[in-house]
C-alpha cells in the first residue's frame, strides 16, 4: 500500500490547487447565470465532469452545462449556448462533438460551456450530452468517503499504462467508467484484483442490465441500461489493462503510474534489430488532413489495414505494423520480405471446366512457362504485376478501403529496406519495434 | 481421319510380326501342356491379355495362364506354377505382384507365365489375376471386326500423351479400360468426342453398376460390378486426357502417337528460366531402395508430399514440385525464396488466457522483441529455428510422413539456389520446369 499513499501524496490536489479550481467554476458559473439573465432565458446551469465528482487527477477541465428546457429549438439552443460561451471565454472557440460547444481557458484552466437538453430522465435523451448530467449526479451520490481518491488512483494508472480515455485515438477507459469500476469493487486494488481474471466479454453492471454487447468488455451504464459504457475499448487495451493488472498486483511499483518517457530508437539501434531480425520495413506517408483526432483515427487505422490486405493479398507476408501521427501521417508495416519474386503461380479452372480453354487460349505460349495441370486444374506460372510492395501500395492504394479523408492520398510516399531506415521514419518505426510496456521504460 | 489411318499403318501387326507372335504363343502353350501333362497336373492353360485379344501395339508380352482347380492349395499352386514356369523359360525369374510368378523371354518375345485359380464367375476371386481370363473372355466375345484397330490407335493415343499403363509410375488407364472405352463408344474419335465433355468423377459401365465409388473416374467392370476398373487413374491424368481429346480433335496430329523424344534443359536454359522467375529451387536426393517400381513411386510422392508439407509449415512458400527416378531419387521443389528471415511472428494465447504468464515467463526479455499484443493475443518475434530450406530439410525430413523404405533417409543430400543447377539435377530439374506436353516437344 506504500505505493498507492505516495502516489496519492503527489496527485491529491492540494488546498491550493483545490482553492483555484473553485474558484474558477464559481466564477464561470456565475458569470454563465449572469448572461443567462441577461437574455431572458430560463437554463439550468451545472458544473459537471471530474469537478464535480471530485475526482480530477492533475490540472482539470472545467465542464459547464447549460440545461434548456426541451421546448426550445435544436437550432436556438445551439446559438444561444454558442453565444453565451463565446461572450464568457475570451479565447473561446467552437468544438464539434455530437453538437457544438464552446473551449476556451479560464485562469489558465481548460473550460467546455456545453449546451444542452434538460431531460426528465435517459429515455429522453436528445444527444449524448444530455447523459452527462445524470451521470455526475449519479457518481456524486454513489461515491463514498475515501473512494475520490481511489478514482484518482485507477484513472491514473489507467494513464500511465496507456488505456485511459474513450476518444478515437486511445480507445480506452473513459473517466466515468473508472469511476464505475470503483463503484463496482470498491477501490482501485479491487478493481485490479477483478481484471485479473476478467475475460474477453466480461460483463459488468451496478443494477438492471439491457440488451446484450458484443464488445470486449461490457459494463450497463446505471442511467440508461441500454447503453455499454465500455463500448470504445479496444480488445488490445482490454487485454493490456489485465496484463497490467496481474502486473502491478504482483510486482507493484510506481513506473505503473508514473512511466518514463517513450524515446525513439536511435537508427543505429533500429538498424541492429533490423539485421538481427532479417525482416524489411515498408513506412508509407501521407499528408495529414484537416481533421480532427476523433475523425483521423479511425481513418489512419482503416487506411493501415487496407493497405495490408492489400499487401497480403499481393502475396507479401506482414509481421506486424503500426503508425504514427504527427505532423504528418506515418505508417510502418513489417514485411517478412520488400521484395518477391518476378513469378507467380497464377491458378486456374479445373480441366474438365469449359471455360478451361480460354484460360488455356489467354496463357498459351505467354507465361512464364506451359500451363500445367495440378490436382487437375491448370496452373501456370505468371509475372508478379507488382514484385515489390513500394509499388504495390503506391500504384493500388487508392482502390483499398480508405478512410474518406485520405481518399486522395495527398502526399503519398512509401519507401522499403535500407531507405526507410531514414531519420524521418526514426518515430513510427521506434512505435513499431519498441515492445515494452510503458511501466518497462 | 489420314492421320489414324496412317498410325494404324504404322502400328498394326505386320504378317510376319503376327506370324512370329502366334508363333511364340503356340509353341509355348504347347510345352505348358507338355509339362503338365509330365507331372500329372489337371489344368487349364490359357493365353491371355493383349495377343489373345489381338489388340496390342508394337512387340506385346505373352500372357500365359495356367489355371489350377480350386481345390490345390495356394502353397501348391505357387510352387507348381513357379516350377512349370522356370522349367520353360531358360531366363525365368520369379516376379510379385499379389502372387509370384515367372517372368523371361522366348524367342525375344517377353513372357509372363502366371499361375492363378479356375473359378467359376467372378464373385468366387481368390486373387485379382484371377480375374485376367475373364477380361479375355469379355473383351474377345465383345469386341467387333475393326474395333482392334480402334483399341490400338486409343492405346497408342494414351502411350504418346503419357496416361498410358495402370502401374503406380504412371497411374493411368489399364489396357483393358482402354478396350472398355472402345466397347463403351465404338472407336477411337468417339471415345476421344465423349472424353471432352467429361468431368472429374465420370462414371461409366457397360452394363450393371455395383457400389459408389469416389475415384476421378469410374468405369464398373462388367465382369465384377464391384469393382473400379479405373481406380488406379490419377486426376491429372484424367484432366491430362480429357485436355488431349479436346485438342486432337480441334488439331489432329501426329504428334498425338508418336511425341518426339523429351530432352533435358541445357543448364544456361535452366538458369535463364530461373531468372526470369525469380524464384529459387530446392533439389533433395534420396538413394534408389531395392523396391519394385509399384512400391517404390508411391512411397517417393508420399515422401515430396512430406517435404512440401514440412516447407510449407516452415513458413516458406511452395510454387511447384516434381520427382524423377533414375539411378537415385531427385525431388526438386520451386520456392518463392529458400532462405526465410532469421526471425518469426510466433503467437501465443489471449491475455486473459491462464497460461498467458507461461508464454510471458518463456518469452519476456527472450524473444527478437518483448511480447506484445495482438486483437488481445500475446505474440513475440523469435528467432526462426530453420530459416533455410535446405537446413530444414535436412533436420526434419526424418519426421515427415515418408513411404517405409525411405524412412532411413538413405543418401539425404539438399541444395538450393545457385548450388541446385548443376548437371547432376538438370534432369529433375527439366521435369518440372518443361510444362510441354508431348505433344507440343
Amino acid at each position: 500500500m506504500a505505493i498507492e499513499d505516495e502516489v496519492l501524496r503527489r496527485i491529491r490536489p492540494t488546498p491550493e490547487q483545490r482553492e483555484r479550481v473553485d474558484r474558477a467554476a464559481k466564477a464561470i458559473l456565475e458569470a454563465v447565470r449572469e448572461k443567462a439573465r441577461e437574455k431572458g432565458l430560463d437554463i439550468q446551469i451545472m458544473l459537471v465532469g471530474s469537478v464535480a465528482k471530485d475526482t480530477y487527477v492533475g490540472s482539470p477541465d472545467l465542464d459547464i452545462f447549460m440545461l434548456f428546457p426541451p421546448t426550445v429549438q435544436r437550432k436556438d439552443l445551439e446559438s444561444l449556448g454558442l453565444a453565451i460561451g463565446r461572450e464568457i471565454l475570451k479565447d473561446g472557440e467552437a468544438r464539434y462533438a455530437e453538437h457544438p460547444y464552446i473551449h476556451g481557458t479560464w485562469d489558465g484552466l481548460e473550460v467546455d460551456l456545453v449546451p444542452c437538453y434538460a431531460v426528465k430522465d435517459a429515455s429522453e435523451l436528445r444527444s449524448a450530452v444530455d447523459r452527462t448530467p445524470f451521470h455526475t449526479q449519479y457518481v456524486n451520490s454513489s461515491l463514498k468517503e475515501g473512494q475520490h481518491d481511489q478514482v484518482r488512483l485507477l484513472k491514473l494508472f489507467m494513464k500511465g499504462i496507456g488505456t485511459y480515455g474513450a476518444e478515437a485515438r486511445t480507445r480506452g477507459f473513459s473517466g466515468y467508467l473508472v469511476e464505475l469500476l470503483i463503484l463496482r469493487y470498491g477501490g482501485m486494488r479491487e478493481v485490479l484484483e477483478a481484471a485479473s481474471s476478467w475475460r474477453k466479454g466480461e460483463t459488468l453492471s451496478l443494477g438492471e442490465r439491457g440488451r446484450p454487447f458484443k464488445d470486449p468488455l461490457v459494463f450497463y451504464d446505471p442511467v440508461d441500461r441500454d447503453r455499454n459504457v465500455a463500448s470504445a475499448l479496444s480488445v488490445n487495451n482490454l487485454a493490456l489493462f489485465i496484463h497490467a493488472a496481474r502486473e502491478y498486483l504482483s510486482r507493484p511499483s510506481l513506473a505503473f503510474f508514473f512511466p518514463n518517457e517513450r524515446r525513439p530508437m536511435p537508427l543505429s539501434q533500429i538498424r541492429d534489430v533490423m539485421k538481427d531480425r532479417g525482416t524489411e520495413l515498408l513506412v508509407v506517408h501521407l499528408d495529414r488532413p484537416d481533421l480532427i483526432d476523433d475523425d483521423l483515427y479511425p481513418q489512419v487505422r482503416r487506411t493501415l489495414d487496407g493497405a495490408v490486405d492489400l499487401l497480403e493479398r499481393g502475396g507479401f507476408v506482414v509481421y506486424d505494423r503500426d503508425f504514427y501521427i504527427g505532423e504528418g501521417i506515418q505508417m510502418a508495416i513489417e514485411l517478412e520480405r520488400a521484395v518477391l519474386p518476378r513469378s507467380v503461380r497464377h491458378d486456374g479452372p479445373p480441366a474438365w471446366i469449359d471455360n478451361a480453354r480460354s484460360f488455356l487460349d489467354k496463357w498459351r505460349g505467354k507465361g512464364l512457362s506451359e500451363p500445367f495441370l495440378v490436382n487437375g486444374r491448370w496452373s501456370v506460372m505468371v509475372s508478379r504485376e507488382h514484385p515489390q510492395a513500394v509499388g504495390l501500395v503506391l500504384d493500388r492504394l487508392g482502390q483499398a478501403a480508405l478512410g474518406s479523408g485520405l481518399r486522395g492520398l495527398e502526399g503519398l510516399t512509401a519507401v522499403s529496406g535500407e531507405d526507410a531506415l531514414v531519420e524521418e521514419n526514426r518515430r513510427v518505426i521506434s512505435t513499431l519495434l519498441d515492445k515494452r510496456k510503458n511501466w518497462e521504460i
